[in-house]
């Protein structure tokens, strides 16, 4: 989950001063509409690793916003008052009233995961407490408390060299930083950590109050993510604020434009290195090998007590079909099925969105190979507007919930993103526009799809950051050359297969 | 929790088919209408122990509905094509379209009941289970699939006999029966069996998705109840699809008026002898033994490690103020307080509502004394529209959450109603209204609320049916008579105090 956040994501001074200039304008703007409406409050959870600035990004908050509207909700170990009543007392006692904003350090997430890394509660008490926060910030959702959440993320060396210099400082300088993590000690303990932080992460996020994963090594891109998070979701609660006069549950509003990027994203699929390409000489070789072990391992006796399900996703004109043509000749005609999704039947529509899904799974021993698949409702439903922002934000822990159910029932699940440039794609379209055998593939849709490229980029940066399960990774293809694309999804089922069946 | 089920509930013959005639005419108005809409569908979830007459009722609503769009979906061991499928698959692959209706026999609840009572799985995983159960049941309702889940309860002497009425008739009669529960054996384990069923619809009550405990001894009343439960939820789904051409998420709609009951409704409330009353003579006696064990048992040492929260809801008039000035002289001023809960304050509104009882939680060693208390949103508030059905709905579970919280962190929680009767009730209305002194204490709005007694009999029973938790059950206070309903206050939390502080 969240890979992307390893990215190197950097802003240098120049781009900063332009950028910060304009976020604290709107910044200024959105909050002084949120004070004026009192329709909400918001909370801001700041939680990550000690070393990685959350204290810093508290400061600059207060920079950049009306201090009037603002407080801080922070919380160490509990005070004698606090310990004469229920754990919650404390987060409930500060609750900032209609119009506020608090900014939390040390919530409710963090005190679990702290007894979770000291050994205090086991595993079951941890996903317990995790449920119940859930079920604690949905209450919230519903009662108009926005819950906003950010997880700083940096690397243990850099935390590690951070502190030390911090440390080294003394007193002085250590007082005006939180080190919350004092405790764990050794980077063993640490690690650890880093685990149950994942599965707290993965397991919270929520459609009604997700997490956001941020890059904090660099200090002016962390703060300006932060806050441009917050404009985002300030404006979105305006904006419903406006629209909801009657009805209680806000209408679904549009996304914010790709065409106002307030900051440069660093993007997964745009970070792929296209040029990658198959030595041609070697291609068939190689590809008769790996289709042999394919067809072996899914034909072991071993696998007749698992299944497989394939899905392939990415751009149009990635190669998805010649890719699954190259999968499927490996395989034993009687054990597959390939599905090709496009628009839902009238059957499929009257009924949860999972369900012509569920209808193609695959029994043990056999393979289910999906060209496209559920990810359509965070992807072309998402950005054609198909479904509101909360069908497709919920659909992400429903999709992980529905992926969980496969795994554990045994069957390996194996995801593709074939990603070609624009430019690539431009030629592909081109070709296929001139050849008659191949213009029934290529669309009216298609070239409105390619107007929005930027869009479904974003979409799907954020599909494979939040369902990116462990159990179910995501495998991105560098798509440009044909043939190394076939190749790598050939070997990744191989692996996969060698490694878990 | 849903003690009321215990209540005699019967219909006799004259009765029955007065009102079954009219619950078909109904049903099938209203299944014909959502039949048209094709808006949402409907599942009904039929659970219960053996003998509780499942099957009976399945029987039932074929006769009553129109059959052309209701569909069984029966389940037992699993067959050899979902074993090899996960677990969840054979409840897709039977997902009704919109516009109808499945009746679900051994369902995805029961599946968890019946491992967790043979003991193939652990309390944890069992949990587990119940909020993973939750998570689709929320994904369903978001997806238009309308989850009504109804359990069957009939006391276990009454099961056994029925049973063995059925075995003696051989397998003729067997035959037409679902005996679900066979390998469960001896009245230990059906004890077992009864506990874990109890925690599941506790945990498995939600506000989307609410369990409704029937009593299940008299057939007729049975049938009759689950049939009444069907219809009101078809109607309220038509009124919704019909309200809702916009927006995603109904508005909410008002609740069936108590004018048109259609059943006669067992009432805890309602069945409570007022004729009780305390021994005039003794009263002053007692009282001041009441009393003193009291002030010991606050000022004890153990109790420095507990708190005490004492909630007192009732019928207006019906004394909860004397009553409390009793309790509240046994204590020690400097560690109690009284909070009367009227409209909330400006800073409470701006809040989620719980919190201003948050606000006013005692500290260990301390009393609060509630008079009235968070259960207003699901009796004023529900009764007078101030929030919307699925508002109330959710409140239950965040209660049970509410008071879990405190009782965890060594609070005990004491809940009393006071009932008095409506003419009793008149009779101090008119008395107060007549004595200046006492004049202040009544006004139009008591005048106004006591003309839908009814509507909050209905309220209060399912408040005490779904937030009567172990950790914090109620208390009924019979308070036609003063004295009688103070002595049973202070005798009830002598008891609790000395069985578990």
């Amino acid at each position: 989950m969240f890979d992307s956040v390893r990215l190197p994501h950097k802003l240098d001074k120049a781009e900063f001063t332009e950028i910060s200039e304009r976020l604290r304008e709107k910044l200024l703007e959105a909050q002084f509409e949120f004070g004026e409406r009192k329709q909400k409050s918001l909370v801001l959870l700041i939680n990550g690793s000690d070393g990685a600035g959350k204290g810093e990004v508290l400061n600059r908050l207060y920079e950049w916003l009306d201090d009037h509207s603002l407080e801080t909700l922070s919380y160490g170990a509990p005070t004698e008052e606090e310990r004469a009543r229920p754990l919650e007392w404390r987060y409930w006692r500060d609750m900032p009233a209609k119009g506020r904003i608090g900014l939390m350090l040390g919530g409710w997430h963090h005190r679990l995961l702290h007894h979770r890394a000291q050994g205090k509660i086991s595993r079951a008490a941890f996903e317990t407490g995790l449920e119940e926060i859930n079920r604690s910030e949905e209450m919230l959702r519903n009662e108009g408390v926005i819950v906003v959440k950010v997880w700083l993320h940096v690397e243990d060396s850099v935390a590690q060299k951070r502190l030390a210099k911090l440390r080294e400082d003394g007193g002085r300088l250590r007082r005006a930083v939180v080190i919350e993590w004092d405790d764990i000690k050794g980077a063993r303990a640490r690690e650890k950590l880093v685990r149950y932080a994942l599965d707290l992460v993965e397991k919270t996020s929520t459609g009604y109050a997700p997490w956001a994963v941020i890059a904090a090594e660099d200090a002016r891109y962390r703060d300006a993510a932060v806050a441009e998070l917050l404009l985002a979701t300030l404006e979105r609660a305006n904006a419903e604020s406006a629209a909801a006069a009657p009805a209680p549950t806000p209408a679904p509003t549009p996304e914010r434009t790709a065409q106002d990027p307030a900051l440069p994203r660093a993007s997964l699929v745009g970070s792929l290195d296209l040029t990658l390409h198959a030595d041609g000489e070697q291609y068939g070789e190689t590809l008769d090998a790996l289709q042999g072990r394919v067809s072996e391992l899914t034909t072991s006796r071993k696998f007749a007590h698992r299944g497989l399900v394939l899905v392939f996703e990415g751009n149009d004109a990635a190669g998805k079909g010649g890719a699954i043509r190259r999968v499927r000749a490996a395989l034993d005609p009687r054990r597959f099925r390939v599905r090709g999704i496009s628009a839902p039947t009238d059957e499929e529509l009257a009924r949860p969105y999972l369900w012509r899904f569920w209808r193609h799974l695959p029994r043990l021993g056999h393979t289910a190979i999906f060209d496209r698949s559920w990810y359509g409702r965070v992807l072309v439903e998402r950005v054609e507007g198909f479904c509101s922002r909360d069908d497709w934000m919920r659909a992400y822990t429903e999709i992980n919930d529905f992926e969980r159910q496969m795994t554990r029932a045994r069957i390996l699940v194996i995801k593709f993103w074939l990603a070609i440039s624009q430019e690539e794609q431009l030629a592909r379209f081109s070709s296929r526009a001139e050849r008659p055998a191949k213009r029934y593939k290529i669309t009216e849709e298609d070239w409105r799809n390619r107007g929005k490229w930027p869009q479904y980029e974003e979409a799907a940066n954020e599909m494979i950051d939040r369902t990116n399960a462990r159990r179910a990774p995501w495998t991105l293809v560098e798509s440009n050359d044909k043939k190394y694309a076939r190749l790598k999804v050939l070997r990744t089922i191989v692996e996969r297969l060698e490694a878990e069946v």
